[in-house]
């Protein structure tokens, strides 16, 4: 194996390049020792449909039910549930919860957030089934995020092979968030103990999105910049990348290919292998397989141009414009959506494709071939 | 495993349901037993442009060159060529080549073509390389066709596992090409020997492609409907799709993924996995794997609706415009480009995409959802 | 990529090296023109314990079942079955079925086994259901072989990725016939209109196994040698290895891995990854993926050195016993079992493992791990 | 997805079910907080054949070498290397190594050892090229332990698709020890902060083998019970199954399958996907892909019954004599091997095959199948 010199082309830093000019100060209380992310909460307005799609067509697992809620897992899992369908009148994400490592991480949680002058709701029974006490918030950006040590073990399926299907998930990988200024989002993330493991930006220093992890792969929650607060995705994890074809290729066969809304293609940030879904309220699902170790804490931050056309797909793939722009309400702690606060910071879409933007595949390269201009136009003429 | 009764759209007709109101004769003489398609000769502007893409990219095997030719084989070939890059002053196909199963085919090709009234030329010494004595016509729809039996061996490196790189390419698969009455194209090629697999169609009968074969998969070659004669692609097989995402994996690390024009995804016809990419002269190679046995003179054929959007991606991915417009130009036996005759029957691309057409993911179904109705009106903003 | 001088250790020849001693003579008459391998007819002592395995384990679709049968058949065929499974009460193989290209077919077929003095039965009906009329024949070997044309069409699942399983088995891929003169049965075979594509022999002339070929695969059928005739194993093969592993990981989530006889692993002959079971009745069932094709009349004939340690298991894996001695028995036309006749020629177990035998990795290196030893001392201590 | 009632056979529990008669007094020193096995110095004899091995065949990538050292890195890492191959008399490990989070925690690793009473080594310059400050220590077992924090930075290849090989190897995953007292091993490695994972054991406590794990995955080393202390392997990852597969095919083609002594399979223990080879040292070398996330502190502890065929291997293949029996030396920090100490408890491989030990497949099911019984014969009669 000889290394040619010819880089890639993100830049590698050796600490965080993301600073904020509107930072929320750090609390003086210390925050929870955040395990890794655990599930989500989903509105969704039609739990029959709702369930067709995760268990019927997704294959999670379902640990429980009732008229109202479906509790559902991954192969690999041991605890209760990674995701919560909940019949409700608004889709919309109720809870984006995080285990932490013991119970006295709670009370750390709740001086934390009480100290961001937050709106904190502390459950000993906990806020859905399976999971014990539990501390849910307002978080500064608006997002309703929980934290809970207490759950209840249920099989791990990881070697029940004669339950796997084809395109089989196995573990819940992270969640995305939008909001609409990136570099305070971090900064406040990184009080909360989250590390940055990549990054967008272009010359002039505007931050378009950056991954966060606790567990250490790419992220368990990232920030792209948008109106927010909105969720963009929950991502799942399988084996391998034959695994994702199978899920495209089943959509296929049950005439739901509409489903996919962008990919399977190979992330530039992340190294994974990836596909989008919407599901039946457009909450929109990522399936993601093989990115990296992150747990070094001089783990390399890798900072893409976002001009650099093979930034989130590899294979230089357009990003369908719904991509950018679609992403799910949140609710506040009395179940009502948050309302939107526009980004003011240059939009992704914008700069990258249309009559206001570009991309290139080789930097210094204006040349792009005859059959990639059409894609590129597309942005613009929305 | 219970068969639910929901059927996949396409109908299966148990014979081919082309009929052409515009029939070349058929020769009284029998056709050559053909074997399988063989090699392509490729007209290329730049070797060393065109021999890194097939060489150092697509890790093709060179059997043998000099300085104006490159002879290449895939790794499971042990005839001496799959393909020939020849320098020359215009890109363009000089010759589509088939393996007969003896050399009394020989005969039997120029009796055919001689009596279909075509420009026959037979050469002792053969055309190329490698290749013992053989026959090279301009068919009736312009094609530069060549035949052949004598043949030099070479190595099969099947088991050269030391020499395989993660995109192996193991075998050539089949040629398509471009032409304008697809009927009449098929007509003549089942003169040929040739049988239909699948097809494309609407519901008033007009053909968009057609696909055929000798040796028993999908195809040895299609005819697809546009302006003519051109060559629409050159496809290679691997062995599994992981093969083909390598391809995609290397062309990002390259920095050449706008070599990528199509894919990855699935194809609806022919059910098989692939990637189209455009060469350095915009020569449009395929790479795919796993289609079906369909060696049985009474092998259902499929017949596609034209507005179905998973007849050429299952995944309901949009084909992007100029993979119906862009395709090669073909010689003449003297190698100048033979002209084109522009298609009359509706096109494909008009028919499906854009203000004048339509495509629907569930028949009778007129729903899209949000994120699907923006890639639907690219074909006509263009 | 640089081809290096070292070439692998098999011989390559241009035409099957193997010539009988006591060969059956040629028929005047000639053969039925054969298509593939198409159904194997089982008996099996219990039927509900076997339809779990092959419908509940394996995962094949059954197109019809009564009482006392089953049929079933991979996912890419449209013909009425691959396999069917008889209630009997001796488990043993009622016949081999290959389809010829026309009805006209069997009357060759009656004719060329008339000639050889052999016993015919022609049932216009069929001799199991969706079959039409069909041609049985105790052969020269004797082996229950079958003839037909007629068939019942069924949907080709080949799309409905909604009912496949990580393990799905898309086709029949060939038989494997346990006979004790190996060039007399190949010498038959080839006046059937088989070919040979590889073959073992020792530096004797010995033949220890052939593999012959219709369709352009690496064969319809081999002919291993031992005591005969016997059936050895039956076929079928997936898209790609991981779905071999997926049945290997099922058998284990079920308690059911002593199911597994042999492998995963790689075949020299053939190139082909491959896994063997035993079913309930200890059928052995051969899991197959991606050989090559075969298809020219030239096709180069590949014989292995029987002392080769990488012939049978391109990794040196050790074959065991079992897999050598234990076969299933076949019956002849009133459903009794065919005696067995003795193999005189050497036996590939003695020669190559245990006291009387040896095997090598490299040629001329008698130099073996230490790690390795002990296996191949295994042989001759049973 | 519904779930059987039918659980896996190994017995799952909440904490570490270990208990030693025999234990290590725990420090009152913290321990250092290790992130995770970092690297392995191997001591051998023909460097030149080693890094052949390594390098040519294993595709890891080198860093840096000289006369006497070859510094190898897998794809994915961006610390100097992960295995360094030093020319020496004696075939040894002269280094375990762990990465820690901080410089500080080499004075913690100082204080721990020291007070343990072992032997320890502070170097400001490191041990190794690419290493600064390091701390090397015999640990209690008699293992030459290392911890440092300071590390040159190197390219991250994880997206130098261009360079990836078939069988590419991503990233160190773990070592394994052979120690004779697994209790008290497990005990002092819990006191360094180790977290159980998996286990084996048989009715009457005894604990043949137990996974240990810092990064949250199965292990970062493993104890298993035998002679030593001695070297059992170390493992690198893949990203797939199929990339473990490439790397038996190579070794084939290169006429080197001797050098693969068990595998590939699927582990019960751990869940992988593995293979074990041998470099021309005999020093063992797995490869290993797709174990499962264990980073939360209540992850559950699965204990195998050591009766159970199918806890090494998944799918029931016999565990080869020469992996039970054969390991490599290890140095003390003079480079002298140390002597080795027997283990006093029952052997794994006594108690499972063999004229004295049984295995099950289905627990109170003695049914084995004839095939399976010569295969575990073996044992005794070695």
């Amino acid at each position: 194996m000889t290394i040619t010199p010819e880089a890639p082309e993100p830049v590698v830093t050796a600490t965080d390049p993301i600073r904020s000019s509107n930072a929320i100060p750090t609390p003086s209380a210390p925050p929870p020792d955040i395990l890794r992310c655990a599930y989500m909460e989903l509105v969704v307005t039609d739990l029959e449909l709702s369930r067709k799609f995760y268990v019927d067509v997704l294959d999670l697992v379902v640990t429980e039910e009732d008229e109202n809620t479906v509790y559902l897992r991954s192969f690999e899992e041991f605890i209760h549930h990674n995701l919560v369908l909940r019949k409700g009148p608004v889709a919309a994400v109720a809870a984006f919860s995080y285990r932490v490592r013991s119970p006295e991480d709670l009370d750390k949680a709740v001086a934390f957030y009480t100290e961001l002058g937050c709106r904190v709701e502390r459950r000993k029974e906990g806020f859905t089934k399976g999971i014990g006490e539990a501390v849910r918030v307002e978080d500064p950006l608006g997002f309703p995020y929980e934290f809970f040590y207490d759950v209840e073990h249920v099989e791990r399926l990881a070697w029940r092979y004669d339950l796997y299907t084809p395109g089989a998930l196995v573990r819940l990988d992270h969640f995305n968030q939008v909001t609409p200024d990136v570099p305070r989002a971090v900064k406040y993330m990184e009080d909360l103990g989250f590390r940055v493991t990549e990054d967008i930006q272009d010359g002039d220093g505007t931050v378009y999105a950056a991954w966060m992890r606790r567990k250490p792969t790419v992220h368990d929650t990232a920030m792209t910049g948008g109106d927010g607060p909105r969720m963009h995705h929950v991502a799942f994890a399988t084996h391998e990348k034959h695994n994702i074809i199978a899920i495209c290729d089943k959509l296929g066969a049950l005439r739901r290919s509409d489903a996919i809304e962008r990919g399977p293609g190979r992330h530039g940030v992340s190294n994974a292998f990836y596909l989008y879904l919407r599901d039946p309220d457009g909450h929109r699902v990522e399936i993601y397989t093989q990115d990296y170790y992150t747990g070094d804490p001089d783990n390399p931050v890798v900072t893409w141009d976002v001009h650099d056309n093979q930034r989130r797909d590899w294979w230089g793939n357009p990003v369908v414009p719904s991509w950018y722009t679609e992403a799910s309400l949140v609710l506040d702690l009395d179940g009502n959506p948050q309302p939107l606060v526009s980004r003011t910071d240059s939009s992704e879409m914008a700069v990258t494709i249309g009559a206001d933007g570009f991309s290139y595949t080789r930097k210094d390269d204006e040349d792009m071939p005859e059959w990639k201009k059409g894609e590129y136009k597309l942005g613009a003429q929305l």
